[in-house]
């Protein structure tokens, strides 16, 4: 099976028990993901790090790509922590990456004890991917390589691996509360993408079946209720006993839209106020 | 006296009414800056475009730097439209500014009636370059050269510069309504400073004279009153007759504060809350 590791964490994690929250709703999102997928993997938690294993690497890639709370995750192999091993290890996976002419470092990091410094290892593992290369006309570059091998210790354990993703970053779903999104445009989809970015469950309501899909890859589970006229949207929110209202509004739609929405009983969330035209397309075309 | 280009503009400024409201407010919050530091300045607005004359350039490109609404400016040469005055002119631009073994490129744009195309005036300017500097070695580079020598024909004037420096972007300052500010730490300052770049008047409510004075830089009339307790703040804003009140909450943040700011009869802003520590740190940073 193939791992991934996966990178999460905002700066704000502070206390412990707030850590475990956010690993678990991270685990949960994502194993949730792939049933829903019937795809099959292995979760592991492990201090600021989730593995995953899985034969589905394509698949998993992509739905590591647009689950929130994942800042970056890495496609390894695993090893002993024994510098023979790590070594072969790195060759091993620079093999199938170099071309001709290309320039490569590698990065070494430990957690543990071990009988190498990670400089030490960082320079023998090195050699290895040169010597593996040697046909190639390999360079060292440390400033801006064309491959770089990463080498990750932790305790008995070794990871190696040559890329980073970035994922959306944000609080894993469902780590903050409940709202209701009024999605009459992609800005309104934007907005609610943003809750969902700082965890809260979204319930959508709209009838716009393009949105809705393109909401869908985020959390699959998302709910969806039909479309109301604006001055029933609180009545809707009371209904579902959300904790607040998501709308898109920027600053000059403000004053025209709020005076239909009637009266405010719910705490109104409106994350495009701040923002600009641009930025808002921006957004849009990032998730969209 | 030196000539300042500024451009301006948001996509979304669809009526020439709503242009006119941006145009007229940007030339007074730059007028009103030069005359509260006691600056000569003379500002004429031309289709899209303000012209600023003066003999401060330093102080001129640092309040240009923080007045919202400006998206960037250049400080220019101005000439006639005729094209040897405009080669001239961009040889001279060139000579203080090129160095051994550099290379540059000239690009034209123009609007009016002339005996000549861009590309025929950017070939002739490109020569008159090279030839001032040909003994420093000059060679062309059209897609990332050291130096680039800008010309804009505008009917019988020309413009001539080498340097684009952005400014804030955003809505000048009094293009929406006027809102109180809550501010008892940088996170409240900085979502004034996003109601500020989206064109409200801030009040700003706080005991911080750190912030006060970061704040100012941006809007130097700014309006600041005494800070009260989170529950009096509705009644502090009633007093001041704002549209509605600005905190600088994050969603973790919100049930917490929320709970404390009683009846809320105003609208409230609370710009970060679609944004993670990260995000509001780098906003910060941008303008403290």
């Amino acid at each position: 099976m193939a791992l991934f590791i996966i990178r999460y964490g905002e700066v704000g994690l502070k206390s412990k028990a707030v850590r475990r929250r956010f690993e678990n709703a991270l685990r949960r999102n994502i194993a949730e993901r792939f049933i829903l997928q019937k795809l099959e993997c292995r979760i592991e938690l492990d201090w600021g790090r989730v593995y995953l294993w899985t034969d589905e690497t394509d698949k998993a890639a992509e739905i590591l790509r647009k689950t929130f709370g994942i800042v970056s995750f890495s496609r390894a192999i695993e090893c002993s922590s024994d510098k023979q091993d790590i070594c072969a290890n790195a060759a091993a996976l620079s093999k199938p990456l170099y071309k001709n002419g290309m320039s490569f470092r590698v990065k070494a990091r430990r957690t543990g004890q071990h009988d190498y410094t990670s400089m030490e290892l960082a320079k023998e593992a090195g050699s290895a991917v040169w010597l593996a290369n040697e046909e190639r006309g390999p360079s060292v570059n440390l400033t801006d390589p064309d491959l770089t091998v990463y080498i990750e210790v932790r305790q008995n354990r070794a990871y190696v691996f040559s890329e980073v993703v970035q994922g959306p970053g944000g609080m894993p779903l469902a780590t903050q509360g409940r709202v209701l999104g009024y999605v009459n445009d992609g800005r309104g989809a934007a907005a609610c993408w943003m809750m969902m970015k700082r965890g809260c469950k979204v319930i959508v309501a709209t009838d716009n079946d393009d949105l809705i899909r393109k909401l869908r890859d985020w959390d699959p589970n998302i709910k969806v209720v039909d479309s109301v006229p604006i001055s029933e949207v609180i009545d809707l929110a009371r209904k579902f006993k959300v904790d607040g209202v998501v709308f898109g509004w920027s600053l000059d739609e403000f004053e025209y839209y709020q005076s239909q929405v009637g009266e405010m009983t719910l705490p109104i969330f409106h994350p495009l106020i701040g923002m600009g035209e641009s930025d808002i397309n921006e957004l849009i075309g990032q998730f969209i």
